[in-house]
Formats: C-alpha cells, structure tokens, sequence
C-alpha cells in the first residue's frame, strides 16, 4: 500500500533534535512491501498540521503521523486532529481504565483535565492501539483512510509498528504485493568500499537483488532486498555469495551482534568469560550483559582504568607497567592472565590504549590500543591502530576486542601481532 | 523568514538512507532566526516533487530544495522542477565554464547531453551559487520566491547554506527578526508531566517564551525559546525561575551529561571514585570514561556480575549473599566498601539489582535495584523500583548510580532507604 508518514514536533523542525522516527518508520514499511510516497515533518503549530493531514489524506492509501501525543501543554496533534478531521476530541474509555490500572490517579471521568488524563482523550471514532501497554497509539479511519498515530519516541513507534500496523495494513490489503525479501548481514573488520567492491558482482549474477551498504559505527550492515516471483531459490544463492565473499569479516545477521555472536559460543562451548579494560572503561562488560541470560557465560571484570588498579586489581607488574607501559603487549598479556586467575574464568580478554584526545606519543599515537586473550591453552597479545574520536576509538576497541573472543572460539585467524 | 525544506530521493524514503541533511539545514536556518514551516521528504518522481514544491511556494517565503543535483540517471530533481514550474532546462554557460574549467571533456556546447554535462542544464532563471567550487547549487526565483537547490550532502549543503544561502535571505530581509535565543536544561528523577506541571507558569509570565519537553531516556530535557527584543532579560528571568522550579532535579545544561557532572564535582573536590556494579554491568564505568580527562578522577571498577566475584573481589560475605541476597541492602553496601577498600578511592558507589527479564521474585521483582555510596564519612544505601524492559532498567540504573553519587557530592538529599 502507499502510505505517507507525518512527523509532529518544533523539536524537529528546529533541528534541535533530529529525526530518525521517520526514516525508521519508512524502512519496517518498506521491508513488509509497502510504498512510502511523502514523509513531512512539522511544528507543533495545529493549522500547519491540519493541512499536512489533509495533504496526505488526499493521495494515500495510509497515514503515520508520529510525534505530539504525549501528557505535557506542548502535545497538540489530537487537539489539531480533531479541529482538522471535524472530530472533536472524546474520551476514551478503555484508555482512562488503563491508566488508572497502572496506578495513575485521575479526576472524575465526566472533566476534561490536564495531566495525563490527556492521553484518554482521543479524536471521535479513534480506537486506542496497545491499551494498557504503557505509550499512546491510536487508529482512526477517515473517509476510508487508516491514519496511524504513534509515539514519536523511536523504540515505542517500531514496537507499535511492528505489533499493531503491519498486521492491520495486512489485514486491509491481504492480497497486496507480497513484501520484498530482505536479509541483512554484519560485518566487522572490513571498510564499507572493500565490502562494495567484493560484492559489486552480485546485483549483475542475479536478477531483482538490490544490495545496500549501512556503516553502523563501527560496524557495516549490508541489506539484501529481492523482488519478484521465486525469489527463494535467488536469495539462498546471493546469501552464499555474501557468505563466500566476506569469509570470517561476516559475523551474523539481522537479531545479532558480536556480543550475542561470543555469548552463543560460550554457551556451545561451556566456557565462561571474564574481561579486564582500560581504555574501553566498561564497554565491553556492558555489551555483554545487554542481552538476558548473559550471566550463563559471563563472570564479570575489572576496569583497571588506572595503573594502581592494574597493580592492585590484576597484578600486572609494576615493572612491566615502567618498563613497557600501561599499553603495551606485555601489560595487555599481565592483564588478560590476570583476570582470568582471580575470576577461573575459562577465557578472558583484556584491553589497553589510548582513547585520546590526549596522551599519545610519537612511539604510540591516540589510537594505539592493545588486546589479551587467554584460555586454557594458551595465550595471545596483539596490537591495533584506529582512527577518529574518542567515542569512535572507545566503540572501535570494545567491538575488536568482542570480534577477536569470536575468532578464537571458532578458531579462525587473529590476526598479525 | 519562514521556510520550508524539501529534500528529493528514494534512498530516503524507503528508509535505507537516514536523512540527517535536512535536520542540519533546519538547524543552521533556525539559529540564523528564520523559521521552518516544514520538512518535506519524497522519493525520485517527477509529479510527487512537482506537487510538493508548489505546495511549499504557496506558504513558504523561501524554499530550500536539496538532493537529486548529481549527474546520474536517477538524479531527476532539475527535470522535474523545470517540468513543475514550466521553466525548461536550459544550458547554464557559466556553470558549463566551470566543468571545462575542472578538466571534465564536455561535447559540443549547444547539444544536451548526458554524464557530467548535465550538471549546467537547470531550469530556466536559475543562478549558480558557486560554479567551480565542485558540487551542485542553484538559486531561482520564482514569482517572487527564492528557491535554493543544493546537494543532499550534509557538508556540501552546510557550505553552501552558510556561504550563499544565509547571506541572501538577510539581504532580502535585512530588517528581518534576530536570530531567537535557546537554552537547554537537562533533568533526571522528575516525570515529565511533573516537569511541565511545574513550568506552565512561565509560559504565561514571560512574553514571546516556548517550553519544549524532550524525554531522552531516562532522562527528561527542556528547551527555552525566546523571540523577540531585550531577549536578555527575559531570558535570565526564564533560566532563574526554571532552577527555582526544577530544583534539585535539574543537573545541568546543554552540554552537560551526568556523568560529566559528577566529574566536574569530584574535580573541584579533588576526590576520586571507584564503581562496583553488578545488574549495570560496566554502565556507570563506561558513561564515566565517556568525556576525556576522566583519570583524573576515575581510577576504576569491578563488574561483579556473579556472585562469586562479589564475594572474590569485593570481599562481599558468602554469608550477606546467602541470608539477604546478591540484591539487597547488605550486599550494595558491602560492594560499596568493599571497593573502596581495594581500590582506595575517596568515594565509592555501588549498584545491584534485577534487570530481567528473568530473575524477580515477589519479593524482588525484576526493576529492584540497590545503590551503595561510601566515602571516610559515612556509608549509605537504598533500594529503587524501575520499571520497563531491561536495558531501560540497566540505563535508569546507571543514571541513578550517578544521580546519587551527584547528589552526595552537593550535599543534597538523597531520598528514602
């Protein structure tokens, strides 16, 4: 179907806060085969979003409307729906239930108030979402057009997309295009134009395959979409392809990440994990207590972001720390040995470098940053440079450090020293 | 001035491309003190960008239209203005000039051809706004309005938009409005409607004010806008009753974060810190080594996310573990010692909880989490309830960690055990 999406908010329109509801929106659309024709960002100013609506009223199949829909004075998309569409703003009973049932504590029903009672007063004829679920959402059929309104906070407005829109944009067009297929694959390790270059071949062998490049710092996602009839037996052909073309630098798909990717491998294996970090300063403990059930493979760690703390807490030598340095192959390999003893894990990692800005010499710039790995078997130390921003060396260092666990639990190649 | 933007391109609409070029725009335009009226976005057809454009000349004073410049076949964004508009394209000598200039081969002059030569044909009146600087842009004036074509890329656009763009819309409106006055506030610990409940009042007593409230989870952030003259005043009376309002609840201002905060405290304290953390997970340690400088303050931590690490590194009693659990007073405190302790640190904080989605027990439901602080004076604990999915309960975790130790260091109160 073609659908329109319409984005409320000065937030927006000012450029204070960019933007991404929409683009997000746009992307699930498109992957469950639908068409976007417009998307039109707007203030918080209800005749501009009058005549957006009605714009998009005129020449879609559905509409988005994001963004303004909130508690607070300066939410005013159903008070400027309802002025626009002639449909005065109404209580909505099911909503006031399910406020009140999550302990909010209300006026008489019968009053229009502020506060959050707002949010149970929807333009006439609106049916609420996700009662009950905690965010607003409401659909409302104008004139035999589905207007969708949402969240303009990303992760409420793709949760609401995926469990309300989509089936109801099935359910109204069941026999539509069928979606085009998609599949997506991470990458680490490799820059995007290589990733380009090995993959240019694809979209001329096969017929209907667009690729798409997305760098998602510091990784690189690459999209598969196929259109048309028997597109089963062309995507199992592009999926070895891309499998082939990447080799180890291809790490997972879609629902991973290289978090997941080494807590799935530590399971398999009955290994448990523990990691030492300096310059990543918990971002590698964080990555991998983001998903449930880490706590089956992982122990914990030491952030030894100062040298007394690598003495005290790791007993790396106080010589090796004069001598070598705090980044440094033998205090990265001290570092690594040293959280594995105090934790028994099966497998640590160990991290050290220069985020900058300041801090690095001639001998080892900004960028220089060290990792340790040891097991059972044995144990590994080696040197990486990377370029940009702190936060980009940071984030380029906790994904190296995750991608090197990944290579040695599948016995891959680590790499030079 | 008040403006709209509209930006031209498949990539976008189908959500494979973020658009950040019109937000920047927006920016750069809204501090300059015009206005944007509207944000439009629309894939590469003709009659969708011929509609669109008139939409926007009918209520704009100025248009801004960026993408689809480039020399290739889906690069349609002159084409289709020439069509809209009825000003067939017409070969730009200048710009033509320029190509030659830059040692691109071009065919005969009077012959419309395709490649890089299509870069001089633009609709008929159209001004180039740089020729020979290497990137596409276009001024027309159309019936009165000034429509600006630049690049879809973020910093071609940026270059032209200050260069060209912002100087010709003050010399058409030299006695246009000055540019409004923002400032942002950020806020932790308050709902947003209790927010906005307390600063209503100020949109009333201060003439020409716009409150906007921007939940930034968990965070809640809210802007100042002011137009109009003797901003000045106006503004530091703004500012001054939002602190009174606020209170405690408001720890900072636009480029302050709370990690940041906290570390500008302990700098003026000359203290340092060290971190225990169980169900954050190397959050708190990773938000403080975030800004550059941190060692100064920061000496590190322990992800004690198994109990036997508590027990191992942080000298937590097998015995406190067993009768009260991982998650409960006892522990938190003996974390927060017990860190101190081995590391030193002037001031220490603790976090242990249960960020699900496993794990809760009636007694402890999942969103339970204890905070430990101690320092030489004293050694305090509490236990918070959170809500919501579990990296909402690890994020609300991490920022109460540092909420409290903020609090600590000001010598505010901390709330109930």
């Amino acid at each position: 179907m073609r659908g329109e999406i319409l984005a409320i908010g000065d937030e927006l329109t000012s450029g204070r806060v960019r933007n991404t509801t929409s683009g997000l929106a746009a992307r699930c659309l498109f992957a469950a085969g639908h068409e976007i024709v417009a998307m039109t960002t707007v203030g918080d100013m209800p005749a501009l979003i009058g005549t957006a609506l009605h714009t998009a009223l005129d020449r879609a199949q559905f509409v988005l409307v994001t963004g303004g829909l909130g508690a607070t004075s300066d939410d005013l998309t159903n008070e400027a729906v309802a002025q626009a569409l002639s449909r005065p703003t109404t209580l909505n009973h099911e909503v006031r239930a399910a406020l009140v049932r999550n302990g909010v504590a209300l006026p008489n029903a019968d009053q229009k108030a502020g506060g959050l009672e707002k949010l149970a007063w929807l333009p006439a004829g609106a049916k609420a979402l996700k009662p009950g679920a905690g965010m607003a959402g409401h659909l409302l059929v104008h004139e035999g057009v589905p207007v969708f309104f949402l969240p303009g906070v990303p992760h409420e407005m793709e949760e609401l997309l995926a469990d309300c829109v989509l089936p109801e944009l099935r359910r109204l067009d069941p026999g539509g295009a069928s979606a085009p297929r998609q599949r997506l694959f991470k990458v680490f390790g490799l820059p995007e134009t290589e990733i380009n270059r090995r993959l240019v071949p694809l979209e001329t062998a096969i017929t209907g395959l667009t690729v798409g490049y997305y760098p998602v710092y510091p990784e690189v996602h690459v999209s598969l979409t196929l259109r048309g009839v028997a597109t089963d037996d062309r995507l199992a052909t592009a999926d070895r392809a891309v499998r082939e073309a990447l080799g180890p630098f291809l790490y997972g798909t879609a629902a991973d990440s290289l978090a997941t990717v080494v807590g799935a491998l530590l399971r398999q294996q009955g290994l448990t994990l523990a990691v030492a970090e300096s310059c990543t300063g918990g971002r590698v403990a964080a990555e991998l207590t983001a998903a449930a059930g880490s706590s089956e493979f992982f122990l914990g760690g030491v952030v030894a972001y100062s040298n007394v703390l690598k003495e005290g807490l790791l007993g790396v030598p106080a010589a090796v720390l004069t001598d070598q340095g705090a980044v440094s192959i033998a205090t990265a390999t001290a570092m690594a040995t040293g959280i594995r003893e105090r934790t028994r894990a099966a497998v640590s990692v160990a991290v050290t470098g220069i985020a900058g800005p300041g801090g690095g010499s001639p001998d080892k710039p900004v960028g220089t940053v060290c990792f340790g790995l040891a097991d059972a078997g044995q144990t590994r130390a080696l040197t990486r440079h990377f370029q940009g921003k702190r936060w980009q060396i940071q984030a380029m260092a906790s994904q190296q450090a995750l991608d090197l666990l990944r290579r040695r639990l599948l016995g891959l190649e680590l790499g030079a020293e």
